[in-house]
């Protein structure tokens, strides 16, 4: 009887450890599932199969998945690219072992879009590829920028030349139009109506070209 | 005897079903510390003191900290902004409960940075926060594209302009250039010179508005 109870207390306290660590287990998974729906960023985890195993909550959203509908899929299903096969790059990791990563390109309702897909792996205590998480970054801001960057320094461009353009033509400008006015001044008689109407045209483009060398900025 | 062997199994089974657990807990903090290390943004995770609990590879990469460095500190070390407080979100966290995102600004060797800090309350079961995550993301390309695109939108408003002014040049060039040549016709002595030295820069305006029609695009 007393070896009975001895067994029933070691039971009792090995129930209670059970329970801590079960407790533990749960807070961990609460933890690992608040923290992957945090990230901004779409993240599929797949096992060794490529099955997916876990999808977080960007990753759903940008797809129109429910949980249940994610889960299990394989990663043919989660990762089509046309033509070449170089922006799906989980396969990859499970023969190398190693992080890759790829760009892929969308059309998308607002244009192209660039995803970047960062495969890494999660070795198991054997050092065998155990999982595949994949991280889908979107980065098309980061493309964009530079496409608007060097677009902005052609237009730039464009803008300084018209300015120099615009400054070049005062040269004949006023050589036509000193050469006029001193016309004026020597012709007794004759073409004094023609010369006026040329001088006023000539101080309209004079007008125009200083409007066109502030608007352009040059100095 | 017999009650002793049966407790000594009882012991072995629970033995073996406590390593299990262990292992699971070992292979989820395994899991989590990938994950965590995986995402590209930086990520902190904080008690509800305030201390750093998690800090993940892009953190501390990004401020030259090691992990033993990290553990610890108080987000007060951790987030510091210059002038409003806006840009710390955790502390408003533990008291709402609710997720709060705040964007900082931070001046770097290639120009201002923005980083939007999101932080996330892990809720006990108590419903009372017990962590809080903050993941902090580089958002600079994001709102260098939108400055790009006004810049980009601006010159491209006065390479039209420089178009269109060049386009209304011709208008008094023409007038000017076809009466300086009617007059070349009818002044039968004197001024020829003159009039061909008009004629001749005239020309060249027209050349250089030409220039700046094709180069501005202007149709």
């Amino acid at each position: 009887m007393a070896e009975v109870g001895g067994a029933a207390i070691i039971n009792a306290g090995t129930y209670r450890k059970i329970t801590l660590l079960f407790n533990q287990i749960e807070e961990h998974e609460r933890f690992l599932g608040n923290i992957i729906d945090c990230i901004g960023a779409q993240l599929l985890v797949f096992d060794r199969h490529l099955h997916v195993v876990v999808a977080n909550r960007a990753y759903l959203e940008a797809h129109g998945l429910a949980e249940a509908e994610a889960l299990g899929m394989t990663y043919s299903q989660v990762c089509q690219v046309k033509g070449e096969e170089n922006g799906c790059p989980v396969d990859r990791v499970l023969y190398s072992g190693k992080m890759v990563r790829a760009v892929q390109e969308r059309q998308e309702d607002d244009g192209v879009h660039w995803y970047e897909r960062t495969a890494s792996p999660i070795l198991d205590t054997a050092g065998e590829v155990e999982y595949v998480i994949e991280i889908i970054h979107d980065i098309t801001a980061e493309r964009r920028l530079k496409a608007e960057q060097a677009e902005r320094a052609k237009l730039a461009g464009v803008v300084e030349l018209a300015g120099t353009v615009a400054h070049e033509i005062n040269t004949p400008l006023f050589a036509a139009l000193g050469t006029a006015q001193l016309l004026q001044e020597d012709l007794a008689a004759g073409g004094q109506e023609e010369l006026q109407t040329i001088v006023r045209n000539l101080k309209s483009i004079a007008a125009l070209t200083a409007k066109m060398t502030k608007m352009t900025g040059y100095r």
